[in-house]
């Protein structure tokens, strides 16, 4: 009997379906809803650029269209298709997106007295209202907790929970007052779905507990009331009202409940999965397994890679979070990233490129990308340091720029994109040296998102300079199929996320693999890139140049 | 009685005239010749990018010409003018432009067993043939008479005069065999006028003596023997039919001739000033005097300086050139300069500025020049270094590059705009301060060439930068204007060159002076300027990045 699963996949603008049928891998349907509410479903405030909320209306409007419309595109499509034949579901979101909810979970934005209170509504991921918070959490940890901060890169962030829970009882003690508990939207999802109204009995992700809320085994599941309680009292008697225990998401979260098995159009008792971030169901969906990364390359990189767990591994310095199972159930999933890769070249074409290159910046980039391939490494004489929206990974620090050398009277803008487009592969390869470093094994790298398919000579440049065959996800939706994945192995359609994988997991056919001369000179080039790299991003010390970015944006912060 | 000066200027496409009122220093009229031959006047050989001749008789049309249609336009623009009160010439041209003669004095290129041959014809200063010699030269020199570089700034160059005689006699020996001597083209127009026919007799320039030749009184004239000896024999014998001593350009050269008088239309007896460089005669054309820097702005720049003479002056490591008398008689010639300016803009607008700045380079120009004038120093976080074409001075290096750092997702390209700007001003102050510390006192520039009039803004952050008022010269042709000034002096029409550049040089009304809170905030990112210019543009130690630079173009030569 055929069985299809369901990875729903909720986004910043949108969230979307997709059916996926289990003994093929045919992605059958997909459907997708705009979230109606703000500015392409995000709700901003115009006095304060870090605001971004979202409507948890949004979510629930959107959970019926997506998948009441994906039922019927792939009954449409899939002749086999029955609802009947939906053995599990998945679901994946941003984060960390916490909402306050009621003793009954409800969420409070959805009361009539919160109506219109932005600290009532999902504190969506890019939230960065709570930058104080964060400064606060991660001086705190660093003099009482030093453990937290190692296991997620030094720094806790402003888009992280603790920082966004402290600054809406600061702003929004309402809120606070009123809210029962705070929910991930990865874990609301599924609650909703399974019924499961009390937000002391539903199931949490450990992907959203262990890389946004310092959620670890080895110091107790949350922080601890002593550390809580320093940042405020209120904190600590919340801690009581969350969790003590977080999931994988190949575990069910429960069954469908009937009344939204009603709604949707499904079977009562549908094994829905514990739900987890977008990026870490979406490396599953691109096959990321044991020594393959998984890197989604967009305006920024996540990287995403696994390690058997059971023995201990290291921290890893500089490398934004390792929490075990956050991935894949029964290795650590390893997560860094660099802060800007495609944005760097849309910043480049949109300010330094003239029209004779293309009129749109669609064409820009053909023509560059075209120019561009066409040269040998090294043969512009250019070197630069991808920084220029800071460094994630390992340097962590966002007070440094971007560096272009080597340009001389004939320096072509072709050269320059693509002495931008190495920069970010030579910075691709500091986070691979270092997490290799640390015992992590990397041997290919499976890439997913937009770049990965229009550009052939991007890949082909981050074959040469990793050193490592680059492939390509086959499906355009990694995170709704890594989603269904996990639903699938909820309902037991398979033993594990691996089997999984190996049954639907595709890879297009054109793999880049390294050319060994390229190798050669980008390795004589890497070099160079590292002695900039530790010049500019470390400590002064002697001649070296660490001071002066930092000296840069102290003046430019002045003068601005 | 009202009196008259001639200044003939000797460019690189064409040659002008400019006749000048010594009693009110009104510029009455100028002429202006195109050289026919060639492409815009230079003879080139479409398979060897280094040639670049001229041919003689150019020149000698263009005298005629440029002089016949000057008194005929002086005569309509000023009614008291007349030839009878022309009292001196003055002649400067570009160098080191070397032509072989024979012992009449004729150019090689006039006679007809040479027509057509490029050796024979006049060297233009920036043919590049010889640099397999030049490179013979300066390590014959380190070994054999360091001195001989310590006044050239380490390196001597394949554009000047005994590169190209050596480079002569390698490539084409029938002109070498049948030349007598050779002259520079500011010593032979001043010859010819004055009728002197014998290579011997012709009074020689120090400033292309000096500049170019390795002429100094303090090691008895010319290279020795010996040494000339040790490039090739031929070169030591040719010495005896050179020159012994040099002269200022204030000492007459001789009297306009019978013949030339009728040629021209002038009175027989008019002094003729002894010739020099366009550079060194503009320099005293825009005013430049102890304390006062005449700056030529344009696609490279010229700053000369002069230094009272008497007592020593030490070598100063880095600076171009060092020639007792090259600008003033009495004083030290001081010749230093940056090797891309103008070029740099240039090459960023024509590379990498979009066409919503403007459809014309010009228009992009004007665009760039208003949106940087918006900006406070510091404001865009960017700095950058002015080595696009090398570092000439101080550094005297070519291996290295261009570098910009500070970019963000948001830097713009009027902001790199002003980074270029600023870095070329920092290269500029560079210099300034290096012959300050060896004694040379700087208060003030003098700026001519285009850049300075087109550009209050570029005029204002160089004021910043330098910290001293940057005035601009009044004269739009500062060459043929000191050129004319030393014809005025040789003719005893002023007692000396600094009295007649008080009687006629001007300025314009508009000063740039220094702005105390920009100078402020230059002086911190002066600072971080000379931690770039130290650490990537000397040798490499500890952390510092002298060895990138020069390893990226090894890398480049390689590949291409």
């Amino acid at each position: 009997m055929r069985k299809y699963a369901i990875g729903l996949d909720y986004g910043t603008n949108s969230c979307r379906s997709l059916f996926v049928n289990l003994e093929t891998g045919v992605e059958v349907a997909s459907h997708v809803y705009n979230y109606p509410s703000g500015q392409m479903g995000v709700i901003v405030d115009p006095r304060d650029p870090n605001v971004a909320r979202q409507s948890p209306a949004d979510y629930r409007a959107g959970l019926i269209e997506i998948v009441v419309q994906g039922v019927a595109k792939a009954k449409a499509a899939d002749p086999a298709f029955s609802p009947e034949l939906v053995v599990g579901i998945g679901v994946d979101t941003t984060g960390s997106t916490p909402m306050p909810v009621d003793r009954a979970g409800v969420p409070l934005a959805l009361r009539p007295e919160f109506n219109g209170n932005p600290g009532a509504q999902a504190w969506l991921w890019k939230d960065h209202t709570s930058h104080a918070e964060a400064a606060e959490i991660t001086a705190l940890a660093g003099k009482m907790r030093p453990q937290y901060l190692a296991k997620c890169g030094g720094t806790y962030s402003s888009e992280w929970f603790w920082s966004k829970v402290l600054h809406c009882k600061r702003v929004a003690p309402e809120v606070f007052e009123a809210a029962f508990s705070f929910v991930e939207l990865c874990d609301w999802i599924p609650a909703l779905l399974t019924g499961v109204e009390d937000p002391l009995a539903l199931k949490r992700g450990v992907c959203a507990a262990g890389h946004k809320a310092l959620y670890a085994q080895s110091w107790g599941g949350l922080p601890d009331k002593e550390f809580l309680g320093a940042l405020d009292p209120a904190l600590a008697a919340l801690r009581d009202r969350l969790y003590s225990t977080a999931c994988t998401a190949d575990v069910p979260a429960g069954e469908l409940c009937a009344t939204w098995a009603k709604t949707l159009g499904l079977r009562e008792g549908v094994a829905v999965a514990v739900g987890a971030f977008d990026a870490h169901m979406g490396a599953v969906g691109a096959g990321c397994c044991a020594g393959k990364l998984a890197k989604i390359l967009g305006t920024s990189t996540c990287d995403l890679m696994v390690a058997k767990s059971g023995q201990p591994l290291a921290d890893i310095p500089g490398v934004c979070g390792i929490v075990d199972g956050s991935v894949i159930a029964g290795y650590y999933g390893i997560e860094a990233g660099q802060s800007a890769v495609g944005d760097i070249f849309l910043w480049f074409v949109n300010n330094l490129v003239p029209e004779s290159f293309g009129a749109s910046p669609g064409a820009k980039f053909g023509a560059l990308d075209d120019a561009a391939a066409k040269l040998k490494p090294g043969e512009s004489g250019l070197l630069a340091l991808d920084w220029n929206n800071g460094n994630r990974c390992v340097l962590t620090d966002v007070r440094l720029s971007g560096l272009v050398l080597g340009q001389t009277l004939h320096t072509s803008a072709p050269e320059l994109y693509r002495a931008l487009v190495e920069a970010t592969a030579f910075g691709a390869r500091m986070i691979i040296d270092r997490v290799r470093a640390y015992g992590v094994p990397v041997e290919e790298v499976i890439t997913c998102g937009g770049l990965a398919v229009k550009s052939p000579f991007l890949m082909q440049v981050y074959a040469d300079i990793l050193g490592m065959p680059m492939a390509v996800a086959a499906s355009d939706q990694t995170c709704a199929l890594g989603a269904a994945l996990f639903g699938a192995v909820a309902a037991g359609a398979f033993a594990d996320i691996e089997q999984a994988q190996k049954k639907i997991c595709r890879i297009r056919e054109r793999v880049y693999q390294p050319i060994p001369e390229n190798v050669a000179v980008y390795g004589e080039l890497f070099a160079l890139y590292r002695q900039l790299h530790d010049g500019f991003g470390t400590a002064a010390w002697n001649g070296n140049m660490g001071n002066v970015m930092k000296a840069l944006i102290a003046i430019r912060e002045r003068q601005r």
